[in-house]
């Protein structure tokens, strides 16, 4: 029998608004979300902030871990392997260059994961699950094919690609 | 007069346990924070969790958001611009291919800001601002540039590369 193949959309929306020193207010919708999820930046002091909120990066850190995690137990329920326990160090490091006071440019050094997963299924399962995982996982893929994100400024009343 | 030029590393790191149906529970810790961080991921009904936090694409819009619109309001400072008010509505659309029940592959297929900035500097300058902060937001650089995640399994209590 040959199965199928369809695609899906998946959307997410944000708006947002700065605030405070360096606090930012966004609100989250999507169609796949039943309400809209309002989240929040801050930076510490040192960096200007009230320290209101998680900074951007804890969130981006939380975000790729429980996305990854996400498409592990979901997967491991599609391809019929039970996971007792999943556990996962999340490590990312980026590399910022700098001249006097001018803005920097940063660039990412090294992102991994290290995995521990009781189950009952062999290694050999496990690491094409971890596979699956990884290509099903939103946040992983964008980091894996790169994407060149658009931003328009309103001039004058009209958006202007920038 | 010639500045000198030096780099700087910035670590974020995350512990995570699955917990519940789909919630993650992920602790981040960073030299740049000054106490761990509890954030948690889980996903709707529709998806097999009980919607006790947001998913992860929800905290990832929200990451993403809040570091462009940080750099924005920081090198503004660096760069003597003065912004009275910075909005912000980012759309960010993935598409995944899915044959049968098998696990999908995903891949972004359009990210983009929409920019609203309240300023007495010009348009020529905010326009500048906006692309030394998309080079400085170590998020989006990670989008642009593209990076591999290593994976590592503990297999019988040794680490795997996967």
């Amino acid at each position: 029998m040959t199965e199928k193949t369809r695609t899906f959309d998946v959307l997410f929306e944000g708006t947002a608004r700065a605030t405070g020193k360096m606090r930012n207010e966004i609100t989250v919708t999507s169609p796949v979300l039943g309400e809209p999820i309002d989240l929040a930046t801050d930076e510490g002091g040192f960096h200007g902030g009230d320290d209101t909120a998680p900074p951007p990066l804890a969130l981006f850190t939380a975000a790729l871990t429980g996305c990854l995690m996400t498409q592990i137990r979901a997967f491991a329920h599609r391809l019929d392997l039970e996971i007792d326990r999943l556990n996962v160090k999340t490590t990312l490091l980026w590399r910022a260059e700098q001249t006097g006071n001018a803005p920097y440019v940063s660039q990412p050094v090294r992102f991994g994961f290290d995995l521990e997963i009781d189950s009952s299924a062999d290694a050999e399962d496990l690491v094409a699950l971890i596979a699956h995982a990884r290509k099903g996982c939103f946040i992983e893929q964008t980091l894996a094919m790169g994407v060149d994100v658009h931003h328009r400024l309103k001039v004058d009343g009209a958006w202007v690609e920038v």
